[in-house]
């Protein structure tokens, strides 16, 4: 079963939810086009399909091979890598600056969704590569971007991210490992670092660390954290690779998915020291770090939407073969393909809106960040950011929620089937699940989005969204669009939960038993996701209406309106039980917990 | 880590959820008292612990393995195998007179939760020879009940239950596998079968497989199939074994858990037939076979309860041990163990909670079938008979899908090391994940309540079901007890939210578009397993309640009133949004998918 990039959703998607025309409108894209966008995206589309998901299931099978502190990725995939660069595509979001393309966040999202669910291990490699670029970009000397950027935005190396060490996961504060200065400019950096994706691996020359690490006067917690650029192999002031670095990959786990992508013990200075040097300043490695992170968990959550459509696509290919049963309606004396029966449509169409949706919260973040980036004036581009900041936990978190859940789905439409390993679905099942424990767990983002992000502006941020939402119910009851059914009064009823939830958060949070509201941020963020999901999924409903009334017969316009109705009438009826969850559920975890957790 | 069965706990849904007092009361269970229930759980809980729980991980890491059409079991499961059937464990709910100890269903479902959650993969092979014992019970022959009953019964023997056909899973009518009389009585079968559990193993000396085919002249559909008894090796008028049947395993599955448990392709007559014998009438197999699934549908939902169970206590156990950030109100510079943080705590409360609720109504579903066999008077039996027949697809489907979330949030509490093997959490994942697909799927199962099971009695059954709930919600009204919130308004809110869903899906399944309801059935399942999850842990808060008031100083009465509040306030609340998907969801299914699902 192979991938085929949904590009027609995509730029729907785009145009519709994440506010491309309107923002082209503006000025916001320069001079670029919805059809050189479409035009990119056919030939990523094209390449996701043809080459990459044909390596996925070796990946899985071999998987990366440890032996002596190398790693060697699976048949086929060095030279994948290799043509996959050569072809452009890991320069894409790249400033032209530095070699790369320059295209907008927006696009770079739907083309890494297609690298995901052609191949979500393989796509690993890029995704980390892309955070270093982002952490050079923004904090790099002029020196380290000269000799590093070029490489690493062309894919001739690739980047790492080193924050996890055995005692520090989601609390960093509690790292070890140290940097000490060599009096020459650079550091020797020692220490252990566990979870390293692509930490090592033979699709490259040279692979460039980034490691957080302590100075020797360095405060205790968050705030004596540094950022260091570690390379496996140092280079010359023309940037050749030369003496190899006192770094090693000491192992490689073991894993439930993603069996390609080799995630790795890293040993640092265990010959006397690593030689790195300082990104950013001296004990703002914190701050550096969320600048890939950031980067980093939209391209998570995009990982949740490409696994929820691929592992679609191939239960939609199953379901429309296998054959059992009689469905209501069918000829008597012959069996039905299973996509005929009304319970097997209902998971279906569960899988696409699912999918859907979370397309639709992740475009949205990256077109945030594209007016964040390029948006005429500051107040705009401040508003840019914000909107990005707000969306980014609900994007990683709901999505890769959303990824396991339509994986899940997708092995149980196969039935029996779905349980035997050469199926496949099985693996997108076991690949999806850790996205949502990585790049900061789920229950992360939940605490992010609730401490950190609703009380931004003064609650501002969040309201400016939920009045989107409610400007779209507003058009979508005026436009009456045939087959959206009660979606717009749904949309309002979800994005009333969301505000009076928010509401209810902001106050928590500003009252004397704030842990209230971390008890119930989970169900929380998962009100919002369903809100932002619906809302673009109308605006894209309104948008095939308009194109249907006007003539357009392309039978896919009808197809979205039902993915609309589906989640509307479906799905969003959640809200209403998360909002009730959020505002009075907190006490039973507060209050219950040391009573029915005992022992 | 190991597995300490919740032996207390399990006493404690026997006696109030399950009613078990109250049967006492009215004879239903002879002389049997709590006490000597408690004393039989706590003997399994010690096997389980000690014996099983060990080999649940080699289990996993080495799989059974295929060879020549041998099959082996992982090391020390057939020496672990014998000294359980030794004990007697396999004989627990055989009638006595078969060698069985005649204990009701009610404990038998304690236990199998037990053997389930200590090592799921194990726990299938007597799982499936409880089915051959139901049907041979119900109908084999007095000569096939000689020869093969008691060594059954004692797990001398395991049984087997040959359904699935590759084009023939969920729609039985498609089997072609043949039988043609011999004219001795017996019967030469021919055919494939796959996905047949323990098709082939090293554990005992000889295996019982119970064949579905068809007789030559047989009608076509289902109305043409029937039973068969086809041992592996062809016991002597005495019962030793003897000559080897022509059946054979051709391979075994990989899969994505259960690694222990073969699965297995069977081939029967392929050197001219395997000889079998009828069980029941001809043509009448599927009646047979339904006794054989009802009991493994339950026993099914029990794996739901039990990996739900494990899951949890391995989670509690790493939330109790590992340290990340600082928990509200912890002391400054320490490091809390991450069972102190809310978000932390509703993860292992949701888990608790919806492993708590599932043994509620499956050890409700076994109650009922032990009304059926052991009440008094025939009303009292075909009440019982009715109401387990209403139950046991809530208690297949709803258990084993949250059991599947329940191992989903063991993985994510333990962040990156639940997608590490050795960690064994995603082990539980893996493990979960066949049960809401065998013995009828749960899309199946959805149907079965919905058409079947509702219409019982002009929808009586399911009358009285919610008329409980309403009593329950009266008693907890009046009770008042300290510490249980709201639980009596939600447990109100979801009965009658189910009352509603079920007179929308009667109304429909009468009207002119009853496959509007089969589209729904999915989420009413999940509606009904919602609400009389709550009712029996209302049920069992209002016993501690009462305890506690009286003087009882245990603190585990405090802990069983906290999970009833966490379900009522933070899982129950979906029963309005599931009301509202019934009721309105229907139509966007049936309505949308073809334009949806297209290409």
């Amino acid at each position: 079963m192979t991938y085929v990039a949904p590009v027609n959703d995509m730029v729907e998607t785009i145009r519709w939810a994440a506010g491309f025309d309107q923002a082209v409108a503006e000025g916001v894209y320069g001079d670029l086009s919805i059809d050189l966008v479409a035009a990119v995206l056919e030939e990523a589309g094209r390449f996701a399909g043809e080459r990459l998901a044909p390596l996925n299931r070796v990946g899985d099978e071999t998987g990366a091979k440890w032996a002596d502190g190398a790693v060697t990725t699976p048949p086929g995939w060095k030279e994948t890598y290799a043509d996959w660069t050569a072809a452009g595509w890991n320069a894409l979001p790249a400033p032209e600056e530095w070699g790369g393309q320059g295209l907008p966040a927006v696009v770079q999202a739907a083309c890494s969704e297609m690298w995901n669910a052609a191949n979500m291990a393989f796509a690993l490699a890029p995704l980390l590569s892309a955070g270093a670029v982002e952490a050079l970009l923004a904090h790099g000397s002029d020196e380290l971007k000269r000799i590093y950027l070029p490489r690493l935005v062309s894919g001739e190396w690739t980047g790492t991210m080193n924050l996890t060490e055995p005692q520090a996961g989601s609390d960093l504060a509690a790292l070890r490992a140290r940097a000490v200065p060599d009096g020459d400019g650079a550091y020797r950096i020692t220490g252990q670092k566990i979870f390293i994706t692509y930490g090592e691996h033979d699709m490259t020359d040279n692979i460039v660390h980034l490691v957080l690490a302590r100075l020797p006067d360095a405060p205790p917690g968050t705030r004596g954290i540094s950022l260091f650029l570690v390379p496996k192999f140092i280079p010359d002031a023309d940037g050749r690779p030369g003496r190899r670095n006192d770094v090693r990959c000491a192992s490689i786990e073991r894993k439930l998915g993603i069996h390609g992508s080799p995630t790795c013990v890293m040993v640092y200075g265990d010959q006397g020291g690593a030689t790195g040097w300082l990104v950013g300043e001296e004990n703002r490695g914190l701050n550096c770090m969320f600048t890939m992170m950031n980067a980093a968990r939209l391209a998570v959550g995009l990982q949740g939407v490409a696994i929820a459509d691929r592992a679609y696509q191939q239960a939609r290919a199953y379901a429309g073969e296998r054959r059992q049963g009689r469905a209501p309606g069918a000829p008597a004396g012959e069996m039905s393909p299973i996509i005929r029966h009304p319970n097997v449509q209902r998971k279906l169409l569960a899988m696409k809106a699912l999918a859907a949706a979370a397309r639709v919260i992740c475009y949205r973040t990256a077109a945030a960040l594209d007016r964040a980036h390029r948006a005429a004036t500051p107040e705009e581009r401040a508003r840019g950011a914000a909107h990005a900041s707000l969306l980014t936990p609900v994007a990683k978190a709901w999505s890769t929620d959303m990824g396991v859940k339509a994986a899940s789905i997708g092995v149980q439409v196969h039935g029996g089937m779905g349980f035997i390993e050469e199926t496949g679905a099985a693996q997108y099942l076991r690949d999806a699940r850790i996205a949502p424990i990585y790049e900061g767990t789920n229950g992360i983002q939940a605490i992010d989005l609730v401490t950190r992000k609703l009380p931004m502006n003064g609650g501002k941020v969040v309201e400016a969204a939920i009045a989107a939402m409610r400007q779209t119910v507003t058009r979508a009851a005026s436009a009456g669009v045939p087959g959206l059914g009660a979606a717009a009064a749904r949309l309002r009823d979800a994005a009333e939960s969301l505000d009076r939830a928010t509401a209810f958060m902001l106050q928590t949070l500003a009252g004397d038993r704030p842990d209230t509201a971390l008890a119930v941020a989970a169900p929380y963020l998962r009100l919002f996701g369903v809100a932002e999901g619906l809302d673009g999924l109308v605006n894209i409903a309104l948008a095939a209406g308009k194109a249907m009334a006007g003539g357009d017969s392309n039978p896919a316009h009808a197809g979205r309106i039902a993915v609309a109705r589906f989640f509307a009438d479906n799905i969003a009826p959640e809200a209403q039980a998360l909002e009730t969850i959020v505002l009075g559920g907190g006490e039973a975890v507060l209050g219950g917990a040391e009573a029915a957790l005992a022992g």
